[in-house]
């Protein structure tokens, strides 16, 4: 089976309100370009929120982290690239590099982690069977 | 019957995440110092978003301005007064005066309607009783 | 002299983080993505903020307003045209209206006015030179 | 010498622009809360973004992490606790812990680290004499 490469690429174009005083993006605006990534890769690969919720399935950020090598100015393109990390607990796992779109250089680096849970906000401990699917077809599963 | 002042006033103090690049608080956030000031009446006087949500009645704004007369700037404080506007149709209006904490000077003014919908989003053309109820016991339906 | 019909329009996609516990887009983010709108108006006719800081002008927004029509919800795309305003005082404007990107319907309309500072913040009675001259490139004042 | 105990309180109320369409603040706003407790941290010892402004010093953040436990819903209040560690290299370091008010359940926890530029943009590997005095007046450095 050809696996597929579980990964998106996602202009961004920094806003005027995104910039603070300091003339740069906001380092709070980064975890908003790393949800347009994962947004993207969701919509791309058929697991977004409304694939789950539709399901009845909430998928909640429980962690995120982003490391920051240089600052973004008004204007500036970047790209966002969102792979998707292949992890045997029952969760979602991210990992995001946005660069400059020109340059090429290292802007940041992210991650981020999802788990699943039903209606009444309980805990999955196992992996939905729709999204056990998918693991399959994009053979991320051994022996499969 | 004494009419209560339907006015409140709320502390806003300016966040870093807030403040652009020309140093100055960006404009659009002062559409949520606006919401911030409804949120501060609405608690104080019993028809915020949940009171009319456990009712199945939506209050979505349909109208918003501000005009700018003074920037504010990272650090600043500055006082939101929120005004009760009564009006005949099935509407909630405010009037908003955004000042300098300590030098009164004036900021921003601004006004916001909000219409009455059900939860299938249909609009309602009268006042739900909820709110009838509510205009009367502050005095504002003549005859009562 | 042909006048270039001054009018741009931009694809907004509704993202996650601007969608508020109704499910619809919360009414402050619509101030972004006209802004969204006035800065591709800019960046494509010369006249966006860089254009005015290099000359040492300010241009802060002095007046906003928003009429909201139907709600966006996630996932939808809309289009913002913005059109600019040919107006005799020393300002600039701009209306916007916001359609739904398939169904063309109307989900919002709204103007904005910025005035003009120099570096000290001190308001600019008359057009700033640079601009007088883009207004007169584009046919927008009488005897040209 | 005394050492006060190097830490703040901030209490927090979630605004209704924050949450989002699954009825619980939206992840990215944490990081807006986090800077809420850095900021009064920041006032209350001395050292906030325009102490170090003043004094030709950017601090811009590097690095940033959240961990979410519990979610908040609309009208939530909560407390961030604002702790500065005590790290030997040239950088601020801080961990925050979210709370409910109320039932003092933790929501989340995480922290932040910030290095310090000269107006060049360009990398201090020192602490500047600013700081150093201020960490020697708190006991945070051995030997004073």
């Amino acid at each position: 089976m050809k696996k597929r490469d579980l990964v998106t690429k996602t202009l961004i174009q920094v806003r005027f309100s995104e910039v603070d005083s300091m003339g740069i993006v906001w380092h709070g605006n980064y975890i908003k370009y790393f949800e347009d990534g994962r947004e993207e890769f969701g919509n791309k690969f058929g697991i977004n929120y409304l694939d789950f919720r539709n399901r009845g399935i909430l998928i909640p950020i429980v962690k995120i982290g982003c490391d920051y090598k240089r600052p973004l100015i008004y204007g500036d393109f970047a790209v966002v690239e969102t792979r998707f990390v292949n992890c045997e607990a029952a969760k979602i796992q991210y990992e995001y590099t946005l660069s400059h779109h020109k340059t090429h250089e290292i802007v940041a680096t992210g991650s981020s982690t999802q788990v699943f849970l039903n209606l009444n906000r309980e805990l999955l401990l196992d992996f939905p069977p729709f999204f056990l699917e998918w693991k399959k077809r994009n053979g991320l599963i051994a022996g499969h």
